[in-house]
């Protein structure tokens, strides 16, 4: 238990493995490219808020750390959507008391790196990586610093260090993938003193191709994302005047518009960025393995991104454990057996996002939602909604993709027979049927 | 006219653009990372003989330099299949005077690099691309050239440094992917002075999971390849001892183990390569554009990699030329236009292999294969087989894959259906009709 560990990126992912591996008993050390964030107050480049929920807050207890980080969550109980009147619709998550939780992504990082130094991990800054040699296990750095360990994790993100040099090894399977929309964040400012938009709520305003959405954060602004086109009508291209802005606000998100009396400055103050998915494979070379958005980088719509990680964080430790911390054998099984889950948390995203900014507001897809409450209401324990089984359950991924096709199967079946009365008991004898089949 | 155009990479593709670009009247340059593959006796690390077919000759016709090439051409009239105990069965490529080339890499680039020099080009070797600026249009060499040009062209192969480059900036779409199997070359001498095989064939060991392939060359031997999974069983990884080659060769392939007296040496002593599938989009960033393997490397189961790169030249000379050598406009609607190509060889690539390899000797395929070349008797303008439309016209790859998956499907109706009587008008109207369709 005397190995030394080195993790080399110390976001979300990194941080909290090295508190874990700590408090196990090895050497850890954390590699960071960029200056200490709690020492600078220059901007990350990345999403502000974040969705913190069953699959992230699971492996924050088994660290210890949950309680540090309680206090700073808000939670969000379901969508509230604005339509273009500005009028309001409300759908809960899940079921009384489940909820997802609004979280600054610099705050929680923060609080990760206290307690990953807390623990006894060295956290080093201002190293970036620039080679790995995977037979000595051997990491260099730009500043000159080179380092050899029992093992190499890289939570070094969507643009990993490590992946780039996985990438140029024989037979490493990569793929990265720009969807066609950016996104450009905005900010709502406390209206006399008080959140501008009802707290608690995920607010979402679907507009087909594309769509603004709006968490909560602890100063009581609100961090409000546009997701839309780079290119087409309308698109990012498009609005290239503070007029245009405006006058696109005003007839899509007038509501909203009405909340940012700064709007078309913050609009061009703010960068447009891309949105990227990348898979690759094997995850893990020699002694080296990559978790979280190094792994797979995934579309921010599921609200799963840092919730997959952590939860790889989890399953790591726990096969770890379970094969007695001997890296040789623990690397490809951990990487074989999770790849699935994360190819499926990946779709699962991109399905979102097309249900966020097109179907929540659907006649169809309603129905399809009384229909599911319904049938849930009558056999809770049996027919689990799929954004439940992703959200508030620990149901791996590609099994919960795998239902919630089944159960769209079924409900398809159900809207389209004829039939007026609908036997309950009949749909979850086909459910458990289709279930059985795959 | 005067514009200066530099090409990353004297390969096949590289060289071919270099000579048509230079007859048009351009400052054309080459910088190749590889010494002057004329003056060494180094291994290219590639694949020895190719397949050259009518999408590779016409260009090399439209550049003039087919009657150089000619001469060592040496064609191939069909498959000749050769199972376990040792019985051959022909099936021809096309009609009567339908052939394919097998040519050697080396002589072939060797002819195509003296050429770009005879018309003019400036060919610089030795000069490894370390960096692109797509601003300037400026490229850096290791040695520390550095250059600036009007027109950059990255055929630098499945392995591209300008593509690289691209990979890192924003929005760039790329794939890699290996299939599960490799390859090994082995060669049969000739025996008593003349070819151990028939010459003018592409011999097929096809095996299922695996299968071996013999193309003859100039000097009389055949260059065997054995294209085969890395792991399970059986594979690469299961024949570690000469004595296991030769059993596994015993068993499977027989008849040629009798043309290789040193099988296991040579099995031994030459490299187990990997197979790659590059995607990317866009290929083009200010005045850079990727042809050829750079922009779609490819797995050579059609025979199809240096004929797609040679169509690419023609298809860009083709478009350039009617744009007025507007660079700007050209290399959007360029890479725009032939994508789907490119990704349809692609797809054509992979099914390929499961054709050779497994079905080329499967009752049903030849079943479909004899209804095919009825049809075609009585439709011979109208019904091209697939393998004629990909190797002996100019159809685009991704209509020739359209149309043969429709011809697929109406063969697989009339082979299901219950008839004797097979009705060849009413099996051209069905095709004719999906085709409108789609």
């Amino acid at each position: 238990m005397k190995d030394k560990i080195s993790i080399v990126g110390a976001g979300l992912v990194g941080s909290l493995i090295a508190v874990m591996l700590k408090k196990k008993g090895f050497s850890v050390q954390v590699f960071e490219k960029r200056e200490d964030p709690r020492n600078s107050l220059v901007a990350q480049g990345r999403s502000i808020n974040l969705a913190l929920s069953h699959r992230g807050i699971q492996p924050l207890k088994l660290a210890g750390v949950y309680d540090t980080i309680a206090p700073f969550l808000i939670p969000m109980n379901g969508r509230m959507m604005h339509d273009q009147s500005g009028a309001l619709t409300y759908q809960s998550y899940g079921k009384e008391g489940q909820f997802i939780n609004s979280v600054s992504r610099a705050q929680l990082n923060e609080l990760l790196i206290n307690s990953a130094e807390e623990s006894g991990v060295e956290v080093y800054f201002n190293h970036k990586c620039t080679d790995i040699d995977f037979e000595k296990n051997n990491i260099s750095f730009e500043n000159g610093v080179s380092v050899e360990s029992d093992l190499i994790i890289g939570t070094d993100g969507a643009f990993s260090a490590l992946r780039k040099k996985l990438q140029f090894t024989d037979r490493f399977n990569f793929s990265q993938h720009y969807i066609e929309h950016g996104y450009k964040e905005l900010s709502i400012k406390p209206i006399n003193g008080e959140f501008g938009l009802e707290q608690n709520y995920l607010h979402i305003w679907p507009r087909g191709n594309f769509m603004l959405i709006a968490l909560p954060n602890n100063d009581k602004t609100f961090t409000c994302t546009l997701f839309f086109p780079f290119e087409g009508s309308p698109s990012f291209a498009q609005l290239s005047s503070k007029t245009e802005v405006d006058s696109f606000f005003d007839q899509f998100f007038a509501d909203a518009k009405a909340l940012i009396p700064d709007l078309s400055d913050q609009f061009f103050e703010n960068p447009t960025s891309s949105l990227i998915t990348t898979k690759c494979e094997p995850w893990n070379k020699g002694r080296s393995i990559l978790l979280g958005d190094a792994a797979h980088a995934i579309v921010p719509f599921y609200g799963q991104g840092m919730n997959s990680g952590f939860e790889d964080v989890r399953l790591f430790i726990e096969m770890s454990e379970k094969m007695n911390w001997d890296w040789d054998s623990i690397l490809p099984s951990y990487s074989q057996q999770r790849k699935k889950d994360a190819d499926a948390i990946s779709e699962l995203a991109l399905m979102n996002f097309i249900e966020m900014r097109d179907h929540v507001g659907d006649p169809i897809f309603l129905k399809r939602k009384k229909l599911e409450a319904k049938i849930q209401e009558q056999f809770p324990n049996e027919w689990i909604p799929l954004y439940s089984m992703v959200t508030f359950s620990d149901i791996p991924y590609s099994e919960a993709l795998r239902l919630g096709k089944i159960q769209k199967q079924v409900m398809d079946e159900v809207l389209q027979s004829e039939t007026e009365e609908i036997d309950y008991n009949k749909i979850i004898e086909r459910f458990n049927a289709l279930k059985k089949v795959g």
